[in-house]
């Protein structure tokens, strides 16, 4: 049984087959965010702070912490949303950035071990990432392609990530720490990327062994009802052994996706969370449990 | 690839593992259902027609239909309600009864290749139903239970449906036209229902080479938020090879869990169901198309 241990200064979260799906909140990125990252580039954090909140109270296992804002200084700026975010929430994040440096300055101040978001199977971020993954004693997201770019066979894909968690191993990192992206692709342009996401998820598990995460969202791009179609995805993706991925955990219909998906593999058990989520609200002025009782009589002096 | 293909006069569905999911409206049924069962008795169907033309509009692609009214004539009902639904509706009809003159009333009257529901592993309902499967050259959903009741164990369950399917080709009926239903445990009872499910229905669809129904919400019987529940099972399901549903296709979530899921599989071509359903509309006002082109300018006389 693979698992994969992150921790923060004080809460340890598992990546594995059996635990809880681990949804890795994908917010606190400035790309497509105009205005955090005018914010985040002036120092201004206050967003970043909000996000992690909202995100660890919808049900973020782990964050996800970006700042590639062009022309700011990204090491500085990671390392400082880093330091602010694990001074808010006590959930373990991931480090994402494809500037070494900043990588570098993100794991220098991380209080814990992180997940490195991202190495690929190319020469050069595969030397350049994984002896700082190493060093840190961090863990790490494969992105399943190389220098010939993303392949649309799946098969392709599964001998990248081969490749990616045997120089893991050969720089000292367990394939326990190597989380697998097998890259999802579009749904709307490739009509078998459900079909053999699912395959290639299977053949990670039962193959390599590893744990996987992605970009839930990529599979639905360009098309209406993007969330309906996310939520079947990422259930879908669970029932074939995907172990966390890194998503909007503010979506309601996907959430709710992959708290059924955890309930329907056995890991949510006695269905605790799905029943401490879903219960219904007592209606206001119903009195229940002890303060239902009728009051005792005093007793008599 | 196993093929169960049911007709009614005019049109013809497929059930089959590279084809879209099945969905088998639950409506027509008085079992809870105090009103539509007194309109029933006294020959009042305007319901029974309602809910026909409100499930196939929702997507429905077969309906099922039950007359089981304690102390009413249920062959003579179920004749009526099997004739009534298919003169307004062409989908192929599921004639469901645990009375076998009301199965072999209904068979009487329908037009096309129906499914009957249905048959157990019991001696005395294998010899009673499937020889009138035969004899009117329809389907049957094998539920897989026998006299020793309904087994935790899915492997006991899987051997239940294995001695149907081979009862069925002793009394010269295809497998193709055995449909297994693994019978669906509460998961809020089971914690492993869901897993143990997947499994079976894998099983059954590999080993066996059955298409397979279920009963879809008894997944969440008892729990909260039984729509997100049966959504995400329902899609699991699929993905694990399940076929078809006998369910309620007037819920939004579970009927998008089913819509998204054919999309995953690849049996939604070019997603063309998927847009169809979830376009956006065009806002009020806004022309498009033909509609938006400035008008001609009149020739001049």
């Amino acid at each position: 049984m693979t698992l994969t241990v992150l921790s923060s200064a004080t809460r340890e979260v598992v990546i594995g087959f059996d635990q809880p799906f681990c949804v890795i909140g994908e917010r606190i990125n400035p790309t497509g965010r105009r205005l955090l990252a005018a914010e985040m580039a002036t120092g201004d954090y206050s967003r970043v702070t909000a996000d992690a909140l909202a995100q660890v109270q919808a049900g973020a296992l782990m964050l996800d912490v970006n700042a590639g804002i062009p022309l700011a200084d990204e090491p500085r700026i990671l390392a400082e949303c880093v330091r602010l975010v694990q001074s808010v929430t006590d959930v373990p994040l991931s480090i994402d950035s494809s500037v070494i440096d900043a990588l570098e300055a993100g794991l220098e101040v991380y209080e814990g071990k992180p997940l490195v978001n991202s190495v690929t199977g190319e020469e050069e971020r595969l030397e350049s990432v994984l002896p700082l993954v190493r060093r840190y004693g961090a863990a790490v997201v494969a992105i399943s392609n190389d220098e010939t770019g993303i392949s649309e066979d799946p098969d392709v894909r599964f001998e990248v990530a081969r490749k990616i968690v045997e120089r893991a191993r050969d720089h000292g990192i367990s394939p326990a720490d190597v989380v697998v992206d097998p890259l999802i692709m579009p749904i709307g342009a490739i009509n078998l990327a459900g079909s053999s996401a699912f395959r290639l998820i299977r053949r990670l598990r039962d193959e390599l062994g590893v744990n996987t995460t992605c970009g839930a969202s990529n599979i639905s791009f360009g098309l209406p009802n993007r969330h309906g179609l996310n939520a079947a995805f990422l259930s879908m993706a669970i029932g074939a052994g995907m172990t966390s991925a890194i998503m909007n955990p503010l979506h309601g219909e996907e959430m709710t996706a992959v708290f059924g998906a955890n309930v329907m593999m056995g890991n949510d058990r006695e269905c605790r969370r799905w029943i401490a989520k879903y219960r219904e609200p007592v209606p206001e002025g119903v009195l229940i449990g002890a303060r239902a009782r009728p009051r005792r009589r005093r007793r008599a002096a």
